[in-house]
């Protein structure tokens, strides 16, 4: 039904038109409803084609959010091999992943992230669900995380977008130069101590 | 002698003309010459007034960056409280200094910071030196780290800027809303950690 509405419009199902048209529909559709809320379904139904070609143009959800609001790095994609393997060396294993997706993306990937992040509230929205709901929300599942997850989690990603902004935006030295062997071997230990660590008391209130 | 010129030119000397006079030569200076190199003497110069001006407005070089750059929180202000106490306790109170010079400044400070330092290379670079030579040097005297003392500073401002990312640019819970005195107890170990205890082996070259 759908695709019959893709050529009714005379788009070809599967070409780049319909590419577009799925860009432009998630972005409009994660604008309106938040990245949990919004649906493939929805979002395919809004751009006049299958809800398959969601998967065929951008492997899920995930990647469209991704290429939808030009995020350079898909974590869909490096999260899988950081959290498969050791409880104990989890921390080093996503530092190491964190750097080589950001490494990979040019230096200006973080920066045009931020500038966009910092310049519209509906880009905050969208990227703070998504950075919730998906990022660190598969790092507590993976790692079996129970107490104060939402804490841990976001110290996690306080720590790692922190290491991002030194080594590609102000380019802050030795962070900006190191290798990701150093870094994870520096950084990992915070990590793992926020995931699987003795935090500290966390009261809701006190000062 | 200076303030002869600024009368000439029709200044009042320590009124605001001579401020703004100030502040324009001094975005000058400090991109022509970098934070290190441009002196408050050249500054003035430029802007046709007398050196003492500098301090009568801003208190110093430190304050005149801060103020050029439209830096909502003078690192100068909060640090040396920070920095005077124990050893033992200097993580906890770095972070709280942080957090509470950036709560005071209101949540648009760090993204009006961060939209300055992801768009123009001169504030980059600027910001850089400034945070490199003003911020985490006085941080490492003060503690007395000598061992690698430039990785364990801007690790230190890796975690703080991430945290200060996370709580005010992308209002990630339950970062946002955390009172002072939590986030002080969660991230004061990590901050204490980087500057005074073992870190890994840092190589040069790795992998």
């Amino acid at each position: 039904m759908s695709s019959g509405t893709a050529k009714r419009r005379g788009r070809r199902p599967g070409g780049q038109d319909t590419r577009e048209a799925l860009l432009g529909a998630a972005r409009e559709v994660f604008a309106e409803h938040g990245y949990d809320a919004a649906t493939v379904r929805a979002i395919a139904a809004r751009a006049g084609v299958d809800a398959a070609m969601v998967n065929h143009w951008f492997g899920g959800k995930d990647g469209l959010f991704t290429a939808a609001v030009q995020l350079p790095v898909n974590p869909a994609e490096f999260l899988p091999r950081a959290l498969d393997g050791s409880r104990e060396e989890v921390g080093a294993r996503l530092v190491r992943a964190f750097l080589e997706a950001w490494d990979s993306a040019g230096g200006g990937g973080l920066a045009a992230t931020l500038r966009s992040v910092a310049s519209h509230d509906s880009a905050t929205r969208m990227l703070r669900e998504f950075v919730s709901a998906v990022v660190l929300g598969r790092v507590v599942e993976a790692v079996g995380v129970v107490d104060r997850a939402h804490l841990r989690a976001s110290l996690c990603g306080s720590q790692l977008i922190g290491l991002g902004v030194m080594r590609y935006v102000v380019g802050l030295e030795p962070l900006a130069s190191a290798d990701r062997d150093a870094l994870s071997a520096v950084v990992g230990p915070t990590i793992q101590h926020y995931l699987t660590g003795d935090l500290a008391e966390f009261p809701q209130h006190g000062g």
